[in-house]
């Protein structure tokens, strides 16, 4: 794509989905450091969501996290997303931190825990219904730490029939998002550890069924990008869940650890029509930022998505196919480099300018002293984070 | 299953496949090390492969590795087959080595070397009539070594085209094995990487094509027991290759590397079905034997399996199923390593005198004198081996 | 080493250490699990720990981890410990867990923190002065996240430092023990990543700083068992950590996800003298039960390294030697394999006999009543966990 | 460095060393696809190696390997490459392909192969003496394939005799450079494994010893800038082999497989001091091309080795250090990132332009004829390959 306005044209259109539990506290099994400023509720992680938007221009949905995000009246959290400008993205469940839950959610041994797994899945549709979500997005953590600890291919039956009720649940305008991951916090079995089982569960459902790839949540050496042109191949791409990693699911920030690799896969998303509205795959942040100060490195990662993907759009496609088609190999490549080797942070600084944003994100919120402000501001309480 | 005589009866009935190759010299990129003995030609090697069946009373059938066993009379190689007591197993395409295949076989490209590719397939289909082999197993070497070097998924387009030509060749009784593999020989993308790329095109095929899961064809970290009760539990587990690993695609002897990953694996099998004559997974061993002696290495690697399916066959099921259900994690996982624990080989000494064979075949073949033998007769010619 | 009163003997002497964290809640970031009559403090893990002993008759020693065994009064915690039948083992500092060490302990790039960080261990070595105990055990968190974040050299310096601090304080009949880890909780670099930088920093420092090996801290496909054989030939061997791992530092049960490699890992330490009063390693477990009765775990553990042991000591080393001399690969494996499918639970369960103890600790513990009894006493207080 | 004047003669003055097997026949164990044009022997190829360097104008040298670069007149040899503008580089030895090396080559437990070893070794000093060469490259392919199969610490023993021996050898101005990798083509152990083994061995034999980091040795997950800067702290980085890699040592273009990682090892470098000439760190090539033309994937991994490097150096180090000193975990890596998201091809243009050169090397190379012309002419005689 190398006309610069069609190029200038899909970066103001994309939208990334920032995660809620992102503006919370997180960290590792060893510790959880605190920081100042961090939201209390939903209502100040949206907030927090808005400053990203505001500086970005292409994120104004938000996922939100069940129970983390449970409110009294999803109503009010609805209208006051679209006060700031935000809308409700996907509702993420979560079936993993209950007591009950130790041995698993849909796929516990026990069917009085698994009941009590799949109407938490189905409160999550009735969120869906209360704040116009589109996705719901189930992750399990489910799996086994032993070997024998439990039978493997029956708690695939358990899990097809959990999903075949949500997914009977849902409406014509509503779907599933799958997600797989390799390990943890399960350390033997995972009942949906890679994308096949995702891709088989989801096939079997139906076409509002869709897989998740999280960049994170892959064994290592695995091709993400193949991945990601098979799944767009065959209609089943539904979401991303962008973070990065250098060895387990590390949750860094998209695009931190290997830039190469999230511009391969945005390569595989736009060659493969993977950046159409009508595909229809949510791209979304799903990290933790333990270290860093939190809406910073969100707006760090959406640029970085925003940079690979503009040299995705840059890369000559006619060249790029006629040396694959003669066999070239250093040529192909040559023009697959020379896009990335491209900067491409004066055309996304353009980009904004056009839509009224000031050229760097991450400097202007800098500038805005919306850091200071909500660590005076938020003092007291309980901050938000895992624990919930 | 308890009951001895019933572990027994599995055992004696369990059939394992020997690779044609496996009795030819292999060895790495850096060198290949020749042996004195090494068969020249296919009927040379199914000599090699009768002496494995006479000392282990498992392994009546043996693959073949289209060209590398190519002959004119295939009739005359069955009937030699026969008269050893063996039968022909799965004919194993080779479109990777002729120097059209440089880009790939299927997915190349160039159409006029796909057309090339597809007809050796077919070749092979005409070979499993004239041998009367059942299965047709493939492996593609094709992927690319660098980014942007070809299409990814339009490379699927291809594959996925030159697997329905080969599927509507094949006879009532035959079916079709697809093979997958992380990496090696292509080091960036590989057209057909893991078990759901493999399990997707099977599944489009139809039921006569099923996945072929080779142990050491995967990431690290990845469960490939997980994968077994996956396949079983669809009906897509056409067969194994057996070898085993620490680092890449090592092919060492089955259950060298990890024996209680092989008897997790069994465990699998064995409880989903698998040992079913009527589920018809074939048991074949893939493997190098770059240092060591080969016949006799193919002998350790059969009673590796063995043992690991005897080990399967001891567990006592009712009390794993029992502490599976009530969620003792420690009691179940006791189950299981009792019966890993245990030291069969006593019960398989049996299990061979019953047979009418010497209780330890490794020792048996050592001292039958035939490794001398054919080491002072196969004097002259080419050996056989990869470079075919 | 074929005589069986010499493995009897053997067995017998060994001394396997427990860690007073394993007896308390442990679980991932994702959630801990409590479990009811876990300890609430440092004595009542000491309690635990006299069970372990009670019933093995091999794990008299007992790991201590600061703060979060910090007493009042450590003279008393040791007497209770001799009461018990116990003594004080390794004292592990804690550096990790204080809002001071977000960015690191003894390499943060801010000198005070390094000097709180560095007294903290200082204050260890008093605590070993205080219980006796002879090993201060040095694992850092400290690290970065992403690339840029701080001098990768600029902390080696730092860290040598501190170590040298430490090192100076060190009375004639104690050791520090570095462990080493490839990642977690830092996500890009860790500044003792490897067996390594543990080596090059205690071969400056002198004879009484030695490496720890916990096997569950390499890359994916690191052979565990060389680094033993070279450290112990260095005389650098000062201790292991067992657990297993099937992917990251899992910290399952040692033995439970590779028992062969914990056998391959045990012939090493035999083989080399390892296992001699005078070659001083300390075997201990560092391990986390997070789904799975702690007590009874850890006793599965110990065994499981027993059990590993015996077959080392089993293996016939002058066949092996003879073999190996030979250059006969398949000999020389099946002598080590000969050990391996060993079933050594007979030969340990007379051990135990012999010792005046249950021939299954296992069992035997279970039937104690002791678990149902602290359940029921250990009602009310704080539980004792990671995040002390 | 900020000063542009400055990075210019940095670049400049850069010597990036080629491999002469480079130019040769490579391919994976499955098949090795010839190229028209390939040398046929060693003065063939430094006449492609003059080629990269008349292009690049950083690759005067030229590391040779015995047995394959083998000829009666070392003198000749190195006339001639001084006519063509080239030096000799490192002489790498061989004792992996004769077929007394199978089970080892200075480890090997039969002591008349270990003296046959270290011959060769001796005669590669010869060597050394006759063409110049500083560089006295080590790399073993000695191992095990089984678990038992030869004393792992008695093989070290060895290693050390030989490398003592060989040590003795060298002349003042020259030195030994420890290469170490992971796996293969032993799939066991390997007996100079890791960084730290080459370092130990290295710290004992004395200063004219240093170790060697390919960078496709490591297992999945290692951080190799750490490493480096860790070896430069101590003195004891001799030099690189370049090449990149996604799964195993797949000896791909350095820089083509994560040119981020090769950028951070840059970094490193330039950080500590490694591209000073007095430090004398050997930056070599060593790679594969087995199916992308040779000549060319040469310059382009020169290039992309310049391009990492031209990022280093633009580095704003005081800001870093400002960042890095305050803890500012977003500053830091954004200061690293603004470096390598530069499009540095302009400059290396001018760098070029002012050496007299073309702008773009690997254009100029392809429009200059080259190719065709060694196509044409290098008919008949036995094309250079691993085979010797």
């Amino acid at each position: 794509m190398s006309d610069v306005s069609a190029v200038k044209a899909a970066l103001k259109s994309q939208v990334i989905e920032t995660p809620s539990w992102g503006y919370g506290n997180s960290g590792t099994r060893f510790k959880v450091f605190a920081q100042p400023g961090v939201p209390r509720d939903p209502f100040e992680k949206l907030a927090d969501a808005a400053q990203v938007h505001a500086h970005t221009g292409v994120a104004p949905k938000v996922s939100l996290h069940i129970p983390w995000d449970r409110v009294e009246d999803y109503a009010a959290l609805t209208r006051y997303a679209e006060e700031l400008g935000l809308r409700i993205g996907a509702i993420n469940s979560n079936v993993f931190q209950d007591d009950d839950f130790k041995l698993g959610s849909v796929t516990h041994p026990d069917p009085k825990v698994r009941r009590k797994a799949t109407d938490h899945l189905l409160e999550c549709v009735d969120i869906m219904d209360a704040t116009g979500s589109p996705d719901l997005k189930l992750w399990f953590s489910d799996g086994t730490n032993y070997p024998g600890q439990d039978d493997i291919a029956g708690r695939q039956d358990r899990l097809a029939e959990a999903l075949a009720e949500v997914y009977e649940r849902l409406g014509d305008d509503q779907r599933m998002l799958l997600e797989y991951k390799l390990f943890e916090p399960a350390f033997y079995t995972t009942d949906v550890p890679d994308w096949g089982t995702s891709y088989a569960h989801c096939l079997k459902l139906g076409p509002k069924a869709q897989v998740v790839v999280d960049t994170g949540h892959h064994a290592p050496g695995t091709n993400i990008e193949f991945i990601v042109a098979f799944l767009l191949r065959e209609g089943k791409l539904g979401a991303f869940d962008f973070n990065s990693r250098f060895y387990a699911d590390d949750d860094l920030m998209a695009g931190a650890a290997d830039p190469f690799q999230l511009f391969r896969i945005m390569h595989e998303v736009v060659k493969n029509g993977g950046l159409k509205t009508e595909t229809n795959v949510n791209f979304m942040l799903d990290q933790c930022h333990n270290i860093e100060a939190k809406i910073p490195a969100v707006i760090r990662s959406v640029t970085n998505v925003q940079e690979a993907t503009a040299k995705a759009l840059l890369i000559d496609t006619e060249a790029l196919s006629a040396a694959q088609r003669s066999g070239d190999v250093l040529a192909s490549n040559g023009v697959l480099m020379d896009a990335f080797n491209t900067d491409v942070r004066p055309l996304l600084a353009e980009v904004r300018e056009e839509l009224g944003l000031a050229r760097d994100p991450f400097a202007a919120y800098l500038a805005s002293g919306n850091q200071e402000r909500i660590a005076a501001d938020r003092v007291g309480g309980e901050q938000a984070g895992w624990g919930a």
